[in-house]
């Protein structure tokens, strides 16, 4: 049973005629991610966000998105993960982890509705993330990126099932498929999967993958990939004007429209080798 | 000039070669709404959320967003739309609207990161819509919504150039499209076409349109419609577990993977007639 999918009756209409069947409907539930930090008496319990996510690798998640938001820098300051009903998940932080939750709060709220704040955000990143990529490094080549929305299709058994998961693969230089995440939101697709590398043994910055999207490779992708220090994100899909922005200024590999033998890239092509 | 497209220098790489070109990107950037409300000496201003959108119909997307959100419950409220810079926009109130800052905060901090929180919107969006569907009404033919989408694409000339917009149409029962707006976020679009019908002749609750959107049917799109009093929500793609709980649960027709003479209904089939 994959608790990423419920079944519901649906009633499928065509010309032909009514049919009505049981589908597969990909789940979606709120998830609130609670930090606990501080020490003694003094110790607090600090609600960071309500997203809408698939069940599912949630540690990975609340990881995850504790990191790409700038609130943690290191796995290490994460002392336990404790469920607090089936939608709650705290995250305890060591004793001694300060946490400003005035910034933090502020730094939400204003991020609601669709998860980041453009301009505020263009220079947070530059100042959070001490992990630039170094230039032209790693090398790939384009027959790589060739094959890589294969493995991840080939590896995704939820999606065929739904039409409704975004994925987010973590790539080695080779085309070697490493981790693999899913989600009804593109972005928590994303954490889960840089939540599951910090709690392996994957140490940051991410600088030898590649990361890739199943979407389109929108301003906060670009943004949750550059924290990690990533070389380099494809995206299945189309960039925006800020993500290629905000990728050339942190020498990021940003490429787009990858399907079948083609791709376009849009900021530092130098990782990109093609044999000719 | 399509103020939502900007140009890159992309390189396109495939087995046959490298081809440089400039290509057409969807403009992102981030939009910060502003509310100004209360009396005399009292009057605030207060920043309720920074959205990353695509520019254009900025002003119906700051009040949809209000509206959508449970801020504003009818249009006279809002005196005057404001610039402040290129990216901020003040929603000035009439006189005497009091707007609970705290609760605001509250909600709008919890929900950051993917626009929504599940549970508490399940039960906040029953509370505050105040627009249940009326049964049955108004039927609509199967012949009608298979021609919704085409209809939206014919619409959508950005879509074509950047292959990065969302879409979302407010249409009549019989199949005439009555609102188009696009954005890079599939909620802006949702919220831009309800903002753009509530500062026009439209006037809540929507009782006799539908609503198309060109992607999946997430929960956030789900609730965006319930509190308009949409009686239908159409979608090209899947909808989730919580999307069609909340549609059955609000008195919606929920229709999803809606593409050539074929879709699915998730709630409610009664508004569907069909011709056998």
């Amino acid at each position: 049973m994959n608790k990423n999918i419920s079944f519901a009756e649906a009633r499928t209409i065509t010309p032909q005629g009514v049919h009505n069947h049981t589908e597969a409907l990909v789940v979606e539930e709120p998830l609130e991610i609670r930090i606990g930090f501080g020490a003694g008496d003094e110790r607090q319990r600090f609600s960071v966000a309500v997203t809408m996510r698939t069940p599912g690798e949630d540690e990975d998640l609340a990881v995850g998105f504790l990191f790409t938001e700038g609130i943690l820098s290191d796995f290490r300051q994460v002392m336990a993960l404790k469920w607090q009903d089936d939608n709650t998940l705290l995250v305890e932080l060591q004793p001694g982890i300060a946490v400003d939750t005035e910034r933090l709060s502020r730094h939400l709220f204003t991020s609601s509705s669709c998860g980041v704040c453009g301009k505020a955000s263009l220079d947070a990143v530059q100042t959070l993330s001490c992990y630039y990529p170094l230039p032209g490094q790693p090398e790939l080549d384009a027959q790589v990126l060739y094959g890589l929305p294969e493995a991840l299709r080939r590896a995704q058994a939820a999606f065929e099932a739904t039409g409704g998961l975004h994925a987010a693969g973590l790539f080695d230089a080779a085309g070697q498929l490493l981790l693999l995440r899913e989600d009804v939101g593109r972005h928590n697709a994303v954490d889960k999967v840089i939540g599951a590398a910090l709690r392996s043994a994957y140490h940051l910055p991410f600088r030898e993958y590649v990361l890739l999207v199943s979407g389109r490779a929108g301003f906060e992708l670009v943004q949750k990939a550059a924290m990690a220090g990533l070389p380099l994100l494809a995206a299945v899909g189309a960039p925006s004007s800020l993500s290629v922005r905000l990728a050339q200024e942190s020498g990021m590999t940003l490429v787009g429209f990858l399907r079948g033998e083609r791709f376009n890239v849009y900021s530092h092509p130098d990782r990109v080798r093609t044999r000719r």
